[in-house]
């Protein structure tokens, strides 16, 4: 037997995050002994607010990490429905909430529960490359369609009814947007949400980066309409990213299914972290997610006008998230190569556009502000020498 | 639309586990002042090892509860190799662990990485229902043979030669197995590894229950073919249901594809599981895991001589995991119609057989060892009350 020779198609298929190439380079250049800027990482460099960690600690000194239920632990499942009030002014059933591993799981369970084999699921193109890969993976077919500057690098209502067929089945959506940050008007996702409902087709909306979101208001899609399926985190704006914790706001109907999806795919989210995610809404870390966004909002700040200056076409302000999604054409016909000699000569890791997708993907790259505005600075200093 | 319109066709085929109903039942007894004996949970009584959880609370402390590698941490990886060796004498490159979202996620990870749509998988029916399911999410087909007490209600070599077809991709076995407790022979299971390899094929081989063995040695199948994928967890042995973490031993030549799988589907397992897993190889921990194999001994011992008498058919006494698969044929015509009568009249909680299959089982029904024998007891005669 040839080794590999037993990979199912979609193995194949499913492609790397390419940007890890470029960190096990970035590693082994740390190791010789190199500085090496980390602009490229999507993960928030805060740790976990102290509250949350407290409650965890509480939770394992009682020491019952049973199981909970497949949806999630009701009372977890209660906060995040009071927390859409809060937030939002939007009445959320705790019924509706599904407590799943990580927005993955959301993604997952949402994909599953929706999308037959051979079904399209439309997104924008670049986009989160997990998206098209959850599709994939159970057999339907992810259609990327191009977006730019004139649609906020979003899809809008007539792209999608532009685009949809007799074989989509789903909307796939993400406001604030992986790379791209920008959001999509609320009245564009209701438009979205009746089209989709008329056409007898689902959209799902990622919420993932919600909060972290420094212009205007933010609305929730949660009750945009009975085919609406909304996916968040703890992972983004309450530093969570190693407990492995998310949920979805379901249309009501759909929640039996999922509880009987998410037995069988998960048993349960881990318990741990659903007792610790209890302590993320109460007001003391709430004052610390804030003054964070206020921190990611100057790194922002001083980021993007700083790119520009080097030559990085940024047509608008990135109103969320923590990503910059730069057009490099001006200063290289092949951003993947230049990721790499980037790195390799300025010391500078950052993100090729091949990624996100297929649509222009060699004249972007995505810079990452998670790190403090100090580093942001030697980051832009070394890309200045370098390009100078 | 009407509720539900959206659901995919693999939502309607996967079943809820039926245990569902009971449980929900069970509680409503017991939130009406009812005590209910619960031998239907297939998850251990004992909580999570204190040296465990101290390990978890002194990561907690630390606060640094970012995303790992998606394949693990290498310490954790290395912990769980070199178990390998202790415990059964064989080497494994740490290089092959893939460490997982609970078993669970390993075996969605290999079941994505081998079987294409319109893929065959055999299975034994009975089995746990999860394997057909996720099968079944993927888009394979699971075709569950049927077996019994002739081959200690497992897959043999001659089983898989006879149901091999043209579509067959992998062959999956459980030793011990859920809810039958009995094992497969090392000679047997490296029949079938060497059977499947010569038609092309996977064999995954379900350990979960390593460790929990009552009679004879147990061997692992981490080293019976490059073929082979070997699934384990820390939920049971170790009394880690809650964490979430599982792992698998890879042929080498697939852990690139797997880790590239797993970067998408989960980015990482949880991370504070992990720390905390680092403990279950000390041998503090498992000097109490193997106090606690006493205990199911014990249970073990008590109760399938009890439900014998009762007039429950076990031919063979199963020899690990915490279950009794019991022939209740001579006592009713429809398991299930007896389970909800039992949980009614008697408040007993026993799973009806159809949760593992279709094969004879109105006739069977699994008693799961997983409280004290003293409750044990108390269910016996509980059921002795309600036969008499």
């Amino acid at each position: 037997m040839s080794p590999g020779a037993l990979l199912a198609q979609r193995a194949r298929d499913i492609e790397p995050f390419h940007v890890m190439v470029l960190l096990a380079r970035a590693k082994a250049l740390e190791a010789a002994g190199r500085d090496i800027v980390h602009l490229e990482i999507g993960e928030p460099d805060f740790a976990t607010p102290q509250p949350v960690c407290d409650a965890g600690a509480k939770a394992l000194a009682r020491g019952a990490v049973f199981y909970t239920a497949a949806l999630g632990l009701p009372q977890l499942r209660a906060a995040i429905a009071a927390f859409y009030q809060t937030r939002y002014g939007v009445t959320v059933d705790p019924a509706r909430v599904v407590v799943t591993t990580g927005s993955s799981g959301a993604l997952l369970l949402a994909i599953a529960a929706l999308v037959n084999a051979g079904d399209q699921v439309l997104m924008a193109d670049p986009g989160y490359p997990a998206n098209r890969h959850f599709v994939r993976l159970l057999e339907g077919e992810a259609v990327g369609i191009p977006v730019g500057p004139d649609s906020h690098y979003q899809l809008t209502p007539e792209l999608v009814e532009h685009h949809w067929g007799s074989r989509t089945k789903a909307v796939l959506v993400a406001t604030p947007s992986n790379p791209t940050g920008t959001l999509i008007a609320h009245a564009q996702l209701q438009a979205m949400a009746a089209f989709t409902k008329a056409r007898g087709g689902a959209l799902i909306v990622d919420e993932i980066y919600h909060g972290l979101v420094y212009d205007g208001d933010t609305h929730t899609a949660a009750n945009a309409g009975d085919n609406v399926f909304v996916i968040n985190s703890f992972s983004k704006y309450f530093n969570m990213t190693g407990w492995r914790l998310g949920w979805m706001i379901a249309p009501e109907a759909y929640v039996p299914q999922l509880d009987k999806l998410a037995q069988n795919i998960f048993l349960s989210p881990p318990t741990v972290s659903q007792l610790a995610a209890l302590a993320a809404f109460e007001p003391e870390t709430l004052a610390i997610c804030e003054r964070r966004r206020e921190a990611f909002r100057s790194r922002r700040d001083y980021l993007v006008p700083a790119l520009r200056e080097l030559g990085f076409g940024i047509p608008q302000m990135p109103q969320g998230a923590f990503y910059v999604y730069a057009d490099c054409s001006r200063l290289t016909d092949d951003s993947y190569a230049f990721a790499l000699d980037v790195l390799e000569r300025a010391g500078v890791a950052i993100t090729p556009g091949v990624d996100f997708g297929a649509h222009l993907a060699r004249e972007h790259v995505r810079f990452a502000y998670t790190r403090p505005v100090a580093r942001l600075q030697e980051g832009v200093n070394r890309l200045a020498n370098y390009l100078g």
